[in-house]
């Protein structure tokens, strides 16, 4: 297994890196910018320039040469506005899942948000508009036949790891470490038996190892 | 038939309104606010309000209010902002599909963009963000079981209606006033031939009621 990591500078993603090499799992942290890059560079962290807006030849070239066989996606503008909501979160996302079937690479973890699915909770959330591109990524994500986890973590906080969480069918409140959400994204990556589901989680009492099936 | 116009307001719809009104299509106005309808109630049109960014259980009422077994949706935020874009011409127009296909209304004809579809055309637009939106409605109006039409005008003017386009299989520059949009879905509520097609089209040397076909 090679992993690229989409979207490696964002809090998750730097710490999925952590994992990966605890984990000895073979990456390549995919990285928007030349600056990143050297950042990155400097602590040994092997890199891979991709730029989610650029045109999709572009990235597929990107994704060809991590020679990666697995993607995780954890980009996102965050609050850069909703034009690059737009363009990262969900057409972004779409162009490297039609790129993963053009190349034949099946495995794709995908990092959303609870409710994404439950229009109802998106009016409360201000922001609604993040809401649509997570879900209409989601939903194209099911629709394609790559071999897809689609993790969806509560309320995300910097809290160092609990490595305990609850899977649950319906978010009814809760966070969880962003660190956690890299063990169960890494403990994903090893566990098939996650292909095709959702999961929905957030800080609970089940070790991350026998909770991710 | 009986047409809800999605989106009645706007420079396309009102001109819509007039080609039904010539043709005796029965029909209701779509409009967002107490102010448009009482506007269009003083020219004796009939109205049904609907919101785009209300929850899908109101919109599905003022769909199922209107009584019409034909959309037409021709809404969209315009400059008001990426947030709106993705809740009126994404969000909006997909929860409209599904409301359709609940309700057991059938036909379904999109105002779309040229380009819509070319990824390579939508950097050098200046509005990429629209082409996402757009782009992505359409995409899901083809993978629903609605009899639909998605026209793709070229680039629009307020001149006069000219009656005569030219259908291109690849928009290759040129515009068409809205008032021949506006004849274009008018001819295309009594086409059924333009079901499960996509129209792209500009000013030309056909009649209209001979090119939609």
């Amino acid at each position: 297994m090679k992993v690229l990591i989409i979207g490696a500078h964002g809090k998750v993603g730097r710490l999925l890196i952590d994992e990966l090499q605890n984990k000895q799992i073979d990456f390549a942290a995919g990285l928007r910018s030349e600056e990143q890059i050297k950042a990155y560079q400097a602590e040994n962290i092997p890199t891979q320039y991709i730029d989610l807006t650029a045109p999709i030849a572009e990235i597929k070239n990107s994704i060809e040469a991590s020679g990666a066989d697995t993607l995780v996606f954890t980009a996102g503008a965050g609050g850069a506005g909703y034009d690059l909501t737009m363009e990262i979160d969900l057409d972004g996302a779409i162009k490297t899942m039609d790129i993963a079937q053009t190349l034949g690479i099946k495995r794709y973890i995908m990092v959303s948000a609870v409710y994404s699915d439950d229009r109802s909770k998106w009016e409360a959330s201000g922001i609604r508009p993040y809401y649509i591109a997570k879900h209409y990524a989601d939903k194209y994500l099911r629709s394609t036949n790559l071999d897809y986890t689609i993790v969806h973590p509560g309320m995300l906080t910097n809290d160092d790891a609990i490595g305990k969480i609850n899977i649950q069918s319906n978010y009814e409140g809760g966070s969880v470490p962003r660190a956690d959400v890299a063990k169960v994204i890494a403990q994903a990556l090893e566990t098939p038996s996650t292909i095709k589901k959702d999961i929905n989680f957030v800080t609970g009492d089940e070790d991350i190892v026998k909770a991710v099936r």
